[in-house]
Parts: C-alpha cells; structure tokens; sequence
C-alpha cells in the first residue's frame, strides 16, 4: 500500500452563494479517504497561496464548522483572478508550484472555479509529464455565468438565478402598484458579461400563475434602441408598467457596451454608471415614462439566504466526485451535471477531460431566445426550472443568516525563498 | 341596531414587502364585523380611486386569495402618490370624496400609507365635521422609511432593514474573498431619503458571530469626504476590505445629494447615477481600491422572501387593530406599535390621534450614531434586532415564490359625472 500524499484545494475567480458547498463535499469526502489522503491544505486567495506557499491547514477546522460551509455564500479561503500562462512563458511559476507541492508531499490538486480555472488546472496536471512531478488535478466547476462546456450547468449559476427570478417578480409587482400615478418602469442591471443565462432567469418571473410583462436585453442580441423602446412602449400601453432585465454585457451594433455610452462624471471620468441607469434614463428621455433601476452586483451571486436547493446538492456533490476521481486514480478532468431527464429532471455526475472544458464558453443556445430577442422561450424554460427548484435555507439567529468563518491557520512554511508574483 | 355601512381601504405612497399584509388584517377582520360594516371596497390606485370612483369589489375575492394576501408584495389593489390640500385649496375633491362615498354608503376610510397619507386621512376625518357626512378615518401605517412619530416603528420597515442586513453580510464575505487580488470595496446604496433608518441596518450585518468592516453613510450626517475615504482607508488597511452603506439621501456641506455631483450623460442630462457609483469611484480614485457597487431600489422594499416575522405579524396586527377602532367607534387615529420591553421583546398595539402623526417625521435619533458618525451603537442595535427577528417565508412553487394576483372587479359605478385629476 502507497503511503497517503496531501491535498491542497483552492477556490479561483468570482465567488458564488454555493463554492463553499463544493469545498465541503471536497473536504468531508477526503476526510473518509485517510489511506489514500492525508492532510488536506487549502490555498490562501487561490493559486497565489500555491504560488506564495500560504496554505491553511484545513485539518484544524472542526466537522461542524466544515459542515456549515455548505450553507455559506463567499470563498471561505479567499480567492482570486490570477491565470498561469503557458509552461515556456511561465516556466518560474510552475517550477515554484512544484518547490510548494514537493515541500508538502501534495498529490491532488483540486481548482474550484469557471473557465481559466480549469485552464489553470489542465496546466498543474501536464506537470506529471512535463516536469516529471507525479501530481492529480481535478477541477471543481463553478461559476454563476454558466458558460462552461460539456457539463449540464454550473453550480452557483442556479442559486444566482433563482434570486434573480423572484428579485425580477417582487419587484415588478412593485412597480404594478406604482404604476398609475408614479413610477411605469423598472430596470434590473444582471451579471454575465458574455452570456445572458442569468438574464433569461428574469424571464422565469413571469408565469401562467403570475403573468408579468418583462424585456430582456441578452448579450447576445446586438442592442437596437429604436426596437427596444417600442417594445417597451408596447408593454406599458397593454399593461400599464414594464419590467426590464438587462445583462451588464449588452452591446450596440457599434460594439460598445452599453454601460460605458459616453457616461462622465463632474471630473470628465468615463465608465462611471452601469447599463440600468442608462437603459432607464433611456426610456425616460423617448417615451417620458418615471422609472426605477436597480444593479444587483454582489448581492446576486451572494445571496445563499435564496439558494437553489438543487444547486446547493450539485455543488456539494461535483466536490465529492472531484475526490471520488482522484482516488480513483484520475487526473485532469473535471466531474460534470448530467441530465437524464426534465420531467421529472434528474441529474447525475459525469466526468469530462480537462481539455475538452478549458476555453471554451457556452454562451445561450439561439433556440432559448425568442425571436424577437426580448424573451425566453418554452425551451430555455424547461432548462432553467429545474435548476431553482427547491429552497434551501441557511440556520438563522437574531434575524440574520449564520454563515461560517474558519480559522484559516496557516500552515508553517518550509521554503527559505519567497516567490515574487508577477 | 343601526344599518351597517360600508367600508373603503386605500393603499398610498411606496409599497412594502408587508402592506398586503395590513390590507389582509383589514379585510379579515371587517368580514368578522357584518353587523357594522356592509361591503369591502378598495381604491384602485388608492385615494385616486375613490375620486374616480374606481372602487374594487372585495366581495368579489375568496377568502384563499385574501390570506395570501399576508405573504404578497408590491400594493394589491394599486397605490398612488397623491397628497389632498387643505379644504380651502381642494374643495372640488373633498365634494367628489364625499359624492363617491355617499353613493356607495361607504362610512370606514381606512387609510393605509405614510405621513403624507396620515394627513390626507386627517382631512377625511374631519369631513364629518366640516362638511357634515358622518365618516370615520382611520390611518394604518406603513413605510419602510420607518419615519412616522408615536408608534415604535413602521410595517415594512423591518422587513427591508432585514433585507439590507442580510445582504449587507453576504455582499461583504463576498468581496472579503475577492479582497487579496481583485475588488477590495463594495458599496451598497440603500432607500431612505431623509432618515437613515434603513442605512442603519447594514450596521446589523456584522456582529460578535461575524465581524465584518461596514462604513455607513447616513442622510442624517453631512458627508465629509476626506474624512470618509481616511475612514475606508483604515479598515481596508485593518481588515483587507471594506463595505460601504450609503443612504440615497446623503449630502455634502453645500447641501447638495452625493447622487447629484454633476453626473451627465451623453446629452448632458443630470442626475443620471446614483449615490453608490459616486461614492465608490471616488474611493477608486483617491485611494486606488477596486470596487463594485449595487443599488438596492425596489428590491429592498419587494423582498417578500426574506420578510421579517415580527413586520408580517405586526402589520397584519395594525390592519386588524384598525377595523376593531372603527367599530368602537373612533375616528382620526392610527393603531400603533408600543414596546413594552426589549429583552424579550414585547409589544402591543396602542393608538395615537393623527393630528399629532401627520407630517412630522422621525429621524434616527442622535444616540443611535455612533461618534465619528460611521455606525451604529449598541442602544440602536438593541432597537433594530427584534424588528428583523423571524423568517416568514412565501409558499414556493417551481422553485418560486408564489404571489397572489387578485380579480379586482370594478363595482359598477354610480355616479353620472367623471373627476379629472386635478
């Protein structure tokens, strides 16, 4: 029998209400494999705790702080936006990644994040053959934007999008109340710069129970605002109020976002609004309707209070396979959703290769777009209903969420060398 | 026995999470009283429906749809904002009033809104004397303002103060892990023009259990910008991040709103961004921090599913307490919240004579602020924890909260001569 080797698990680019149940599923899984994994480390802020040698030493946290992971938002280790290059123009990263993995006997590398991640994470399993240091890289998919590849979707996208589904509905029926003598319009800035699968989740609030009239600006339709305008007249003449979803991405035919249209503040600084204030002023100025906006930012990917139960379960469960494959011998792949059915929907885990995910974004299907442009179709329907069913709530006290925070000890170096990022 | 006579219920000014809550403790408890009150009707778009005589059949709704009513957002049967002038000023409308309310015996005027609405149900009060039709008024409060003298709070505004607090938390573990390589400043911008009440309850998300850096702008405090961005600085230097909450309503020793410094768009319209992007570029600016901001708006006022229990409780209770004052006898009163302890909370509802609620508006008293005027102390913590106390969540269905939408059936009107709004 091999002696056990170490762990290190990191969490890597924009955070989610759910990465922290992947990192539960990972830590409580390896936890059962003692023969086969010994200490477990996480990296400080991602792979710059690798690269920097400032692991924490997961080993020091108890069952039950481990266990409320599962129910709080953030990365509990920090995280990062830090993308290794290839091995000949970063040839001193990698050596000094393995230095870091040699110095702590580390044989799995578990990356938790989205699409540079698992680029990342690709890179860190070629080292077995490359630089000859015997390593397993499995990647732990996340990312609210749900532009990965292969697998079904992404944890965080649907906790992301639940909230912005009943956001998108409350507020309308705000703006429904108000509309006669006060406020007709309501814009909701959403995140997903290059797909609109979280704008479409604004779609879900309008229902046959809860018929709502909402437009939706994807980024993947080029922005028309003659069209868009009379859409929106449209909806106000029919239902006296109108709800807009818009992607932060959105971009006219011109190429240019729509939150940077010549927008300065009183020193002539650019890029100062988001695309909601422009989009409702907008309106404002063509159709003379009042309006509201509101930019979700953080509050959308932080909002584990509104997780999706069957996103909590999927993330917890790709941590679990991610440590079930590396003690199955696996290396450079990353475990996957895949659905067996929609009605009733049921999923199970997959495994795809590393190289088949890194790079690769899927952006919305054309048949989950109206034709219009400004909807989603009964098809983008039935995929995203599933994702948000179920409620998953997180333990309350003196009327607020209990989330964890860890101890995060570090764990004492070995290198004499500090590593410089670059 | 004297003939029962009829009941009108009104909506005004912004709506809550909980005002269908009031509007549910209104019509329940009226349906219990049919030896005193007749019909139920509703202004459509509140007092502009009785000066249309636009009244809803509440009759018309099932007694399912009217307790859903408790766990249903935005202004069921519409809101408005409308301010009647004095007698002298708006003679044609109180005629119409009395007109409209003659022709359907209606003799309850429950009024439910802010101090606005206090006034105007003040003024309908006093019809009996002034202008001799026997009525009476009674004011049910509401704002998520949280500015009305007498009672000890407001329906609505503890649900977004949970609402904020809890966000305010979440937002603020997710910048803590994005703080070491990307986003050091999340600024939140939250409702609340003239008093910093909702403001304050960012303050709740960090405590003894999760202790966060929360810099709190109030409208109370005259912004000083120099001695804000060293306030940042600090917990940026002491904690790696920071969280801003800054009050729509904070301005600068000339008197002018933060929202308003000279932000222009493309066609020099003012007025454009709100005080979340002001603030967090100029953290950008001066200290070099990156940022990401968020505008609450209607979703802090919306959030039915973050509600607070002892706010759905307590404005179903005022609603309740409104009709049995009616049917005592009183007019020209408002139930109201009274604290009879803090540890453990007790309450009770009490009555206070609209002439001493109507416009007079209540900010955060000084000794809730603490010194350096950046956030809250342990006496205004103490006020704020039991009104957030308690999850009432929506009933769900697809992975949505469900709303009800009523019929709101038009009663057939009576009266030959249409009103155009002044």
């Amino acid at each position: 029998m091999t002696k056990p080797r170490n762990a290190f698990y990191a969490q890597s680019g924009g955070v989610t209400a759910v990465i922290n149940a992947s990192a539960c599923g990972v830590i409580e899984t390896a936890r059962l494999y003692q023969d086969k994994i010994g200490r477990i480390y996480a990296g400080r802020n991602g792979i710059l705790g690798a690269l920097t040698e400032d692991l924490i030493d997961v080993g020091q946290e108890t069952a039950g702080d481990i266990a409320a992971l599962r129910h709080t938002p953030g990365g509990a280790f920090g995280s990062c936006r830090y993308k290794l290059k290839g091995l000949e123009q970063s040839r001193a990263e990698y050596e000094r990644l393995i230095e870091v993995f040699k110095a702590h006997d580390i044989g799995y590398f578990f990356y938790n994040g989205g699409g540079d991640s698992a680029d990342t994470c690709l890179k860190v399993s070629q080292l077995s053959a490359s630089m000859a240091y015997p390593i397993q890289a499995i990647h732990v998919p996340k990312t609210i934007d749900n532009d990965l590849p292969i697998t079904d979707c992404c944890p965080g996208f649907a906790s992301a999008a639940k909230y912005i589904a009943a956001s998108t509905r409350e507020a309308s029926l705000d703006v429904a109340s108000m509309s006669k003598a006060s406020t007709q319009i309501f814009v909701l800035e959403v995140m997903g710069r290059h797909a609109g699968w979280i704008a479409a989740a604004g779609g879900l609030a309008s229902d046959e129970h809860c018929e709502l009239p909402i437009v939706i600006l994807f980024p993947e339709i080029t922005f028309d605002q003659g069209k868009f305008l009379a859409r929106v007249d449209a909806m106000v003449k029919q239902y006296g109020f109108c709800s807009v979803v818009v992607s932060e991405g959105v971009k006219n035919a011109e190429g240019q976002f729509l939150a940077d249209q010549g927008v300065k503040d009183a020193f002539g600084h650019a890029k100062l609004g988001g695309a909601a204030p422009v989009v409702a002023g907008m309106i404002g100025d063509a159709l003379g309707y009042r309006y509201h906006w509101a930019v979700a930012d953080y509050l959308q990917r932080a909002a584990r209070h509104l997780a999706s139960a069957t996103d909590v379960e999927q993330a917890y469960a790709l941590g679990r396979a991610a440590v079930e494959l590396a003690v199955a011998g696996h290396n450079a792949v990353m475990p996957t959703i895949v659905r067996r059915s929609e009605q009733p929907y049921r999923w199970e885990v997959g495994v795809a290769a590393l190289e088949r995910v890194a790079n690769v974004e899927k952006k919305m299907p054309p048949e989950f777009i109206t034709t219009d442009g400004y909807g989603i179709t009964a098809e983008c329907r039935a995929y995203l209903l599933p994702l948000i069913a179920g409620e998953d709530y997180p333990p309350y006290s003196n009327g607020l969420p209990q989330y964890v925070r860890l101890k995060n000890v570090a764990v004492p170096k070995r290198l004499k060398q500090e590593f410089n990022i670059g």
